[in-house]
């Protein structure tokens, strides 16, 4: 329910998508047009190398430049939390330190992956993150790629602890998201972000502090407008504008199943919107990813045509 | 978002439990006793044979003298959606003419299950089920038992095509769930209920027509309430509700983790409450199910009298 | 490794496949053939109403007639296994129960399924069967359809008991299988299965009592000699007629991934193959899966010639 | 089958555990003798930096440490498979050239993880390391690591195009293990290892060039011992190792199930039967995997004992 934010974390803070040239370099021109994009669009933070920055993808150079880039245009002017996105509880504090370094003001990590462990090491994986790193740590709850669920009592018993300054869920278990903000709602300094793109209302109705977004690469400032009617108390208005931006989100339709990966589909819609707009040169994916061809682009642009975005 | 109901299935439609006596009888007595706690609760439907019923455990004539006692008690006063729980289309056709037979107004029936199947005969499953039955038909998309999440696509052609008069939704995915909302808003008796207790104030805001919680067989009224809270448009008054409910909802917690496997343990939640609010005689589960124990049901005391229901 | 059999159970016990008449009814002229057509094949046993049968797929009247049709046939020449295929324990036993008045010499059954159950209700479930049925009961262990492995400890447990008469293995995990064979080597009435086609020869060398081959449907005799090479301590001769049947077994990939469904690639390959073999009339199978087309059934027949079968 | 071998990488090939000090860091005196050890018991390779390794939770200075070190012991004798563990393709391809400059003989890797991706994709991502990488390639199947199955069709053509020079399954697939066996044994250069510890001889009897056993720590000779029987055609003899290895196997289940991770349970019990057998000095595990405590420690004893290793 609506409620003045208490944590500095809160509001729409979407994930930054990573342009790149033609020719697959980092396009840092670009990343500088983008991150202006969505400073103007009214984002209250940015997540700077989530899942949707392809992450993954990128060796620790790229990500250094990536981090370096935003940091510069940013300027302070939104907090930065960054994803330091590493297999296991060592690597993901190499990770972390160096991307605090790089001007992140949180580190926001997920559970070990590819390892093979269990909810108490998960426990003591954050525990030992916190002790390592010196900023706000919040916890990437993707059991979509991490294959494994961060559990509700960890959860709860890390925020009562201090040792979390707060989640990010793309869990896509709205009853256990639930349950954590009733358990967690007289934590000041504890905030909650949805990362699924067509819940936002249920999620703020539900007492969540925020969105991270994929889709607001595209329309920033439509996930701000939404943020605003929450918070305002205005739900009905809310829910009108999730359902326009939910209309949005039928982009990560236009691939074509089987041509492109699962992974590659939304990520390339988004970047390929982002072409449309002008904000960046190329759609070009991270291999082994591909890009989104020309019909799957007319799809696209008829969507954003029709949603009043072109 | 809020609107006046179209189809005659809709608001808080509650999947009764089967009582048992001490013995394990099917206990007709409390059967009638909860049937009437909930119409007096102010529910607009009852979900008979639900997997809130344990309908997977209940050999045919129990099945058949769960229908009759509801049937009987209600006698035409809501709407009845009976539960066929067949593994295969030739066995839920079988199945769900009995169960009309008996008195269902509607069938609900879930993907294939046991069977390896995939989408494009799913879709076909439901085409023959609504060709062989001569009541509305509604999916049931559970696939934390059928392994199979029904698929959006497939969901929203039956619905388009007047196959499926609603879907009752238990997916866990809401992503999905908001897409159906939208994709079929502008069918006037097409249905889409909750399944989960506690996000339902986010589901109505979204668009959703009701739901079916296993908790509304413990605070029927609560769920009553909640509903009207968000016909009238007041969904800051909703969500209040819901906290409570999501609170209440933590009777499910009660078991011993291990003692009881995870599908009695809410089950036997529901049940438990219901002999301390007087409802019914004992919280015998179906073999091989474990009723909660004393301790437990302690623990169920302590949440009810702390929401004030005890 | 090679031991005369201890258990009447043993050696090749293939899961009778379901044939059909061109309008769908249960085909007991084309079934009396393959009866017929497996034991003249060397077969050791008779798996009727298993998973290869389409069990999930029969009314209870189409179970009734395929019992007594194998049944009569087989006049009491080796034992019959049947699959007694519910979802919970009370229904299980009502199923077995009406299988034994039909013929069977077992019941094989597996976990509880729909249910959400969990290791130690599965041991209460096994119990309480082997309590009510008056005849060996065997354990089905198939994940890809339950999603529920039986833990090795259970299945151990009750293999000391004296509760279970044996297990038939369809979980593709050799490790827990091995595990099993070894636990379980010292108990002469105790006979391990495997269910899958294309590793019997390592099976049988690891201690396993016998096979349950689908395609033991098509080439009974090819299975049998495997299983006489094994027996008689010829393990590389083994090795080489297993080479040869999961040559054979490529059957199975004929049917176009999409057009058919995954479960009904399989059984559609075997029956295909018995068609194109005069042993039964028709491909069709149970609804709403499809039978094989023309083209496919034409990359059967290419697979049969080149192994020699026709 | 028994045949010569024809590729340079066969028999047993174990991966290296990595031992640590009390204090936490890389043993190097302990690796040194561990990789005696296992040279003196007659293995046919050794495999750096497998999961048995704790590589992901290895930092990339302790990974240039090992294999440093155990290419300074080998001096050439055996092949090394060194295993570059890292998410994705580009990520993989600047671990693996680091790895070669530090004296790998090829290198292994799984497909990609953390992302979500597809089948194309996965064979684009080995052809494309093949391109980048001037050693031998080796794919490593680990679902129950990185949650995605190599699809026996990559592979095999994969195999046919000689982009890869072999495979260590550890899928657990028994069925598509034989099938990738039959359909590249005609590749002389082509060689597949079996990952699991108790059905070696059965893999042997299929066809498969070795084997990576992680239980080949403990046991080198046991295990080079079954290798030689099944390339004699002993495989009567092959299986009475494998039911000694097998039985020597159960130390895994000597860790406390919830005390240490399932990861954490079959490491741990290498590692302390190596320190019981004074090849390293402790059974530190990597953070935040937890070591065996003396209660575990001393079940493992008994195994050992009852095995005669001690």
């Amino acid at each position: 329910m609506s409620h003045a934010p208490t944590s500095r974390f809160h509001g729409v803070v979407p994930p930054v998508v990573t342009p790149r040239t033609a020719d697959g370099a980092v396009d840092t021109a670009s990343l500088e047009k983008l991150t202006k994009h969505l400073l103007e669009g009214g984002v209250s933070g940015l997540f700077v190398l989530g899942s949707s920055g392809e992450v993954p993808y990128l060796t620790n150079g790229e990500r250094d430049v990536i981090m370096r880039t935003v940091a510069g245009v940013n300027a302070g002017a939104v907090p930065l939390i960054a994803g330091a996105c590493e297999q296991t509880t060592p690597r993901v504090i190499a990770e972390g330190r160096r991307l605090i370094e790089l001007g992140a003001d949180a580190i926001v990590a997920t559970s070990q992956f590819y390892a093979i462990s269990d909810a108490a090491e998960t426990e003591t994986h954050f525990r030992s993150l916190h002790a390592a790193l010196d900023v706000p740590l919040f916890a990437y709850d993707v059991p979509v790629r991490t294959h494994f669920k961060l559990p509700l009592p960890v959860l709860v018993q890390l925020a009562q602890d201090g040792v979390l300054a707060g989640v990010k869920d793309s869990s896509g278990d709205d009853v256990s998201f639930r349950q954590l903000l009733l358990a967690t709602k007289d934590l000041p300094d504890f905030a909650v972000f949805t990362g699924h793109e067509v819940v936002v209302d249920g999620a703020l109705l539900g007492g969540a502090h925020g969105a991270v977004p994929g889709l607001g690469n595209v329309d920033p400032a439509g996930y701000a407008a939404l943020y605003a009617a929450s918070q305002a108390g205005n739900y009905a208005e809310a829910a009108r504008i999730q359902d326009r931006l939910a209309n949005l989100f039928n982009i990560v339709y236009a691939p074509t199943p089987g041509r492109v990966s699962p992974g590659a589909a939304g990520l390339g819609a988004f970047k390929t919107a982002l072409v449309l707009l002008g904000v960046i040169e190329t759609n070009v994916m991270s291999a082994p990813m591909k890009a989104l061809n020309e019909a799957e682009t007319a799809v696209i642009r008829t969507v954003l045509e029709h949603n009043g975005l072109l």
